[in-house]
């Protein structure tokens, strides 16, 4: 079996390409090939149990689709994106990368004709307010940014492509994955990490946010079991709404608070220090609180079952289990 | 005031520029300046109280778009499509036109950095089944055709680059138009118009489905009536999802065929000849039967409010008050 990473250098990327170097295969079948593909030189792997190639490549130049399913590879994993930020100060880039790289990619699969199962990560973004209450899986898509709104684009035209029968695709809406490993970054959701990650490596982490906003979480691990499922789920069973809203954990502000007390200690929660910023609480207000994920669980996609078990595998994945005192 | 009909040679095209030559103003403002586009040649009106300019182009031909808008029309009608069937049989022009064609346009109209207002015509055709019952304006976009996508393409693209502030956009989910004048057409939806149009004018009709089919109509007259009110109203009240469903009349076969009894007499209604055909049924049953229009309805969109005065619209408007006895 053939894989295909496309936007294998990202965090998610990376997690999934280690996951299917561990086990060596995918649904049962064993990996032949493992194709990394990022805008940024994807890493190479030290081991390699089977063949790996990587390419550096951007999704949006013509002929790069092509090349990258010029040999057919049998599963492919479409996590390239803009992220929201930059889709929102760069409009032309956003569209370019994230709606035209998505269809060039599709029409180079469609020229192809064969049938590779295709995984493309949507965005919990595709969701904008108002809600009224926790989102039902048949609730529309109103995004409220470009980058909400490219994904939503790109779950149409990935559910028409899969009913013309050139491929076999599903979408993952991802909800925040938390706790993101790595630095603070300029995110509105950084801070829904950073009061986990930063308190258990010993440092203070600023909260800008009254503890009473609720949001969903599934950790990284659980982002990577996502994708694996979707690429070897009995797609029978999805029909013809290919996207689906994926499990999370909705909790507070002060849940998260709690579990990290359980979990660490109250010292190490008492590095959180409340610094309001309400252009923050502004763009937060305006996301989903808890999305039900009804279809996706029926389906066997799991994510964490409580806001401590995100933390313990923070603490596993990333931490090497030990937390600083 | 400036207005550009893009598809100005279609039937809701032509029958909006008859409205406008008729009232010489929109929304209060006089009309200085019209100018039609389609892909086959516009008619030009014998009459001309103002300005009238017609071009045929391609708007998905790269500069179509830009020497549309190079006079910066104050409100853009965009009714130029690739029909359902035609973009179901050829999957890149329906693309091409469609979506690309409307995000040229779109594009043109950033580059302008002015403000139109632009009417986008969506249609019935972004829902797709399984329904549970009649659609709220919140039911999700799950299209089932590749014109469904498309319209849903288009209607987020318009509410993004609405919020960006690159123009006032405003898309109308169209119902079916009935009794679309003329001749029948191979349209899986032809029938509903046939059943009335051909025994008010004295031929047989076919019914390929059964009489409990239900679904919802709206005439030309009301179509043209909400293409006019999108256009002139305060969208300040609509706002960030700048999609609406259409008021329409929803009604089975056999209160269509009631109407037609009381309007124009059993002796009319006997024409129409019950022919089932199984694919015709299949396609039918995959479509909205109800849909609320609750939004729409609030914001001032008027359809007929039977089917009784669907058929007496059609008479005044092309039979000139006169039935085929």
């Amino acid at each position: 079996m053939h894989i295909l990473v496309i936007g294998g250098a990202g965090m998610i990327g990376r997690k999934l390409v280690e996951r299917l170097l561990h086990e060596k295969k995918l649904g049962g079948n064993a990996i032949s090939k493992l194709s990394l593909q990022d805008v940024v030189p994807p890493v190479e792997p030290r081991e390699k149990p089977f063949e790996i190639s990587t390419r550096t490549g951007d999704l949006s130049v013509p002929g790069e689709a092509a090349a990258l399913v010029a040999d057919n590879p049998d599963v492919i994993f479409h996590l390239a994106a803009i992220v929201s930020g930059e889709a929102e100060t760069d409009f032309e880039k956003g569209y370019r990368i994230n709606l035209d790289g998505t269809r060039f990619l599709f029409d180079a699969i469609r020229a192809r004709a064969y049938l590779p199962r295709i995984v493309f990560t949507s965005s919990a973004a595709v969701y904008g307010a108002p809600f009224d209450g926790p989102i039902r899986d048949d609730f529309h898509l109103t995004p409220l940014t470009s980058y909400g709104t490219q994904k939503a684009m790109g779950e149409l035209l990935l559910a028409d492509y899969t009913r013309r029968g050139f491929f076999d695709g599903i979408g993952l809406r991802l909800p925040t994955i938390c706790v993101r490993p790595g630095k603070p970054n300029k995110a509105a959701s950084s801070f829904f990490s950073g009061i986990i990650r930063e308190p258990l490596a010993g440092e203070e982490a600023i909260l800008p946010v009254p503890d009473t906003v609720r949001h969903g979480h599934a950790s990284p691990r659980a982002a990577v079991g996502f994708l694996v499922h979707a690429a070897t789920l009995d797609t029978s069973k999805v029909g013809s709404r290919r996207s689906l809203a994926m499990p999370s954990v909705s909790v507070t502000v002060a849940e998260q608070i709690e579990a990290l007390k359980r979990v660490a200690g109250a010292k190490v929660a008492a590095r959180i220090k409340r610094k309001p910023d309400p252009l923050i609480e502004r763009i937060v207000s305006g996301w989903p609180q808890e999305i039900e994920g009804k279809r996706a669980r029926e389906l066997g996609f799991r994510s964490e079952a409580s806001f401590d078990e995100i933390i313990k595998v923070h603490i596993e994945d990333e931490l090497g289990g030990k937390i600083a005192a």
